[in-house]
């Protein structure tokens, strides 16, 4: 007989009526009485589970009603429509066998657990509600950014992790090395010699995946990257993880504004796609993780983005009245709690900020007319603050030569990308996406450590 | 005026016959008369170009006559529909303005260079015929993957890349770091105090998802990783590269010939996808790289899958009566000459080799029976040999458990792995594809450097 998946069983419904049915899943309730019993199992298909009634007409009726919750069972049975119940399904049990069985110190007995406690057991954790619904969120997340970009033809591309530079001109990174740590070999001025390990020179984990993308955009026109990054700062807040997912699209002969409008698609494409997909672990968020998620998200989803330059911005901070931590003036950079204001307070909806000061922004970003500012923006969300980073690229091979020069930069890593500007360049612009920033602002979770499967942060690296 | 893709007018041409169109994109082959010229423009949507015809009625005609190749232009011109000729349509141009000029030093003049020399542009390559094809089939294949994965219900798990644990219980590692290397904190030993490294441990680039993703199948049921993996091995082959990605699904509740059903349907799909959505790339391959490789493909997708015990493989070796460089016996591995010869000598189809001795397979397969063989397949493939990797994972706690053991695994990293045998464990399989060897066998490229956009091997972490 074929397995049934419990997804299907909801959402097909009237094809199981009156039919035999085969399941099988974990056990997540039980109880029983002296001749009959009820399981909720699920089997990991879908957010929710099905009622199994069961009774002393099975063989192992006893044995079945010892179970341990978490045991693995699979159930033949009768499926019995319920449609003015609770739940508009059940199964009455004409066989079940056990599977594998489970421990009575299974760590996720009925009781609420804290986040950071399930963190200690990130291998069973996605047993538990919350996070079933944010890893499957995170997957579907995933596929609708892919879908998104491919149903616009655009090449993904799988740029390196190993690399022997520093996109971002700055950064702390992860060194990646083969060489034997307790005998390093030496060169002739007592430092390590790079030369002997691996790849031949000093190699670390990337922090970004744009100049590759920037290579492949001005083949393919439109790529993006979908890949992990790494930094090794030292920040032990709810939002920085030493290792994440970020999705950095790269589109030539598009200005800034291009990107503006890609981004504003994107976010509204991932929106939709998960109400739509994920409907039941949607709820559950908005019932039990934030109140008002959803209507957050419809508003984002419907709405026009707000767009701002960075000076008006100032300005309206200036004007507003707020007492914030951080000072707001011209060159500098905008706070969290400045960017939620803007997005929260006066636009109510999430707004890009445009044309930052040049200090404040990296060394690709095309200088404006006003040789003051960078063709940059930010996205800015309520809930979450910067979403999004993006810019259009300094196309022009003097500019960005000498912007390298100035900054120090070795201009040998960067021989290939000012290569770039040399043969057929044209204007192209990108952003980055943190995935996990995007998860967070999907869910309403809070710590990015709830997020990712097993969360890489300093002083962690588990399982 | 809207940008139209050079996709977009291939495959609706009926739309733009006698319109106007602008295009933008890069010049792939130029050349004038005195009064008028052509030029074949590449815009990255589409492997073939557009053939631009332009004239001195153009203000700009001789500015435009002397542009090098792989400069940047837009044009603005009437779309002629030529059904007879040997290209389906051209653009008559009434404008054409620069985007940017390219140098006459420009690397990718007309005549072929050898994979060898593009490797040292790698910033460039995908500029040509070739490795436009190369990279867009990658992007294709990748995301038939994902779709083929997330239309059956999977849910996609972002293993973690930074490591303490070492799946294979072997394999070279690279070691991650955020030490001084120059001035290494020493414990009481002399040797280095790791517990001053960013995670308080040694840690290392991953070399699989499967262990992760075993934990999220026990609750997800059907899950499916897709990222980088690493090995530092020094071994300087075409089929080696120290960074690739690797697909790994593992499914609850499934045995070994489930995943095998699995693995063949996905194999199917990827091949079926690519040859619909690029017909024009595949046809190059087929013309220019690997002659017969859309019969190897289309007998793939219409053939069931040969499937074979290791037992009786190594028997039809052995009567085979050819002469292999590597001695065949029982208890020895396959080699790529073994593997190659069954599936394209005897099978002439993709073939599932099934149960090898457990000596020569790794520790987390499932014993079988006969407690000399292991529930471990790989799929055999002409043109590559092992395509596929996988196996039903041991489930019985205490098997596994003194397999560890036997070993000499550190058992404290295991923990939790047992773990998901105490609680509820249930038979699980899932196997371990190669993405870079899918896409040799997808494209008939025969070195792995050139289906990677920037490949990491021994020596070499260029761009």
């Amino acid at each position: 007989m074929k397995n049934s998946l419990i997804k299907d069983l909801y959402r097909n419904t009237e094809n199981y009526i009156d039919q035999k049915v085969q399941l099988s899943g974990w056990i997540r309730t039980i109880r029983d009485s002296k001749t009959f019993g009820f399981i909720e199992i699920n089997d990991g298909s879908f957010f929710k589970g099905v009622q199994i009634v069961f009774d002393e007409q099975l063989d192992n009726f006893k044995e079945i009603a010892k179970l341990p919750i978490s045991s693995s069972i699979k159930v033949v049975g009768d499926f019995i429509h319920t449609p003015q119940a609770k739940q508009p399904f059940e199964i009455k049990a004409t066989e079940i066998s056990i599977e594998g069985t489970s421990n009575v110190d299974y760590p996720l007995q009925k009781k609420k657990h804290s986040f950071e406690y399930l963190r200690t057991i990130a291998h069973l954790r996605p047993r538990t509600n919350t996070f079933s619904a944010v890893f499957r969120i995170r997957s579907l997340a995933s596929y609708a950014i892919h879908q998104f970009f491919q149903e616009k033809g655009f090449v993904y591309v799988h740029s390196p992790i190993i690399t022997g530079s520093d996109t971002e001109g700055a950064g702390e990174m992860f060194r990646v090395t083969n060489l034997d740590m307790d005998n390093l070999p030496k060169n002739e001025e007592g430092k390590v010699d790079n030369t002997m390990d691996f790849f031949g020179k000093e190699t670390n984990l990337t922090v970004s995946g744009q100049l590759s993308g920037e290579a492949f955009a001005l083949a393919f026109r439109n790529v993006y990257t979908f890949g992990p990054t790494f930094r090794a700062e030292n920040s032990n807040t709810a939002r920085h993880a030493a290792e994440f997912w970020m999705i950095e699209p790269e589109v030539a002969f598009a200005e800034l504004p291009d990107i503006m409008d890609l981004a504003e698609d994107m976010v509204k494409y991932v929106i939709g796609y998960v109400l739509e997909q994920a409907p039941e672990e949607m709820n559950f968020f908005n019932s039990f993780i934030e109140k008002g998620l959803l209507d957050r998200l419809n508003s984002a989803h419907k709405a026009d983005f707000g767009r701002v330059t960075y000076t008006e911005a100032i300005e309206l901070l200036q004007k507003s009245g707020e007492q914030f931590a951080y000072p707001v003036e011209w060159g500098l950079d905008l706070q969290t709690e400045h960017e939620r204001y803007l997005c929260e307070k006066v636009y109510q909806k999430p707004v890009f900020v445009t044309d930052y000061p040049k200090e404040i922004k990296a060394f690709y970003m095309r200088l404006n007319e006003d040789d003051k500012t960078v063709a940059a923006t930010d996205l800015l969300v309520p809930g979450i603050g910067e979403l999004i980073g993006g810019s259009q690229r300094e196309e022009r091979e003097e500019i960005l030569a000498s912007k390298i020069k100035e900054l120090g930069m070795s201009e040998e890593d960067y021989w290939w990308y000012l290569e770039l500007r040399k043969y057929g360049g044209t204007k192209h612009s990108g952003y980055g996406l943190g995935f996990e920033r995007l998860i967070m602002y999907l869910t309403g979770m809070s710590n990015i450590r709830d997020v990712i499967p097993f969360p890489r942060t300093t002083g962690n690296a588990d399982f």
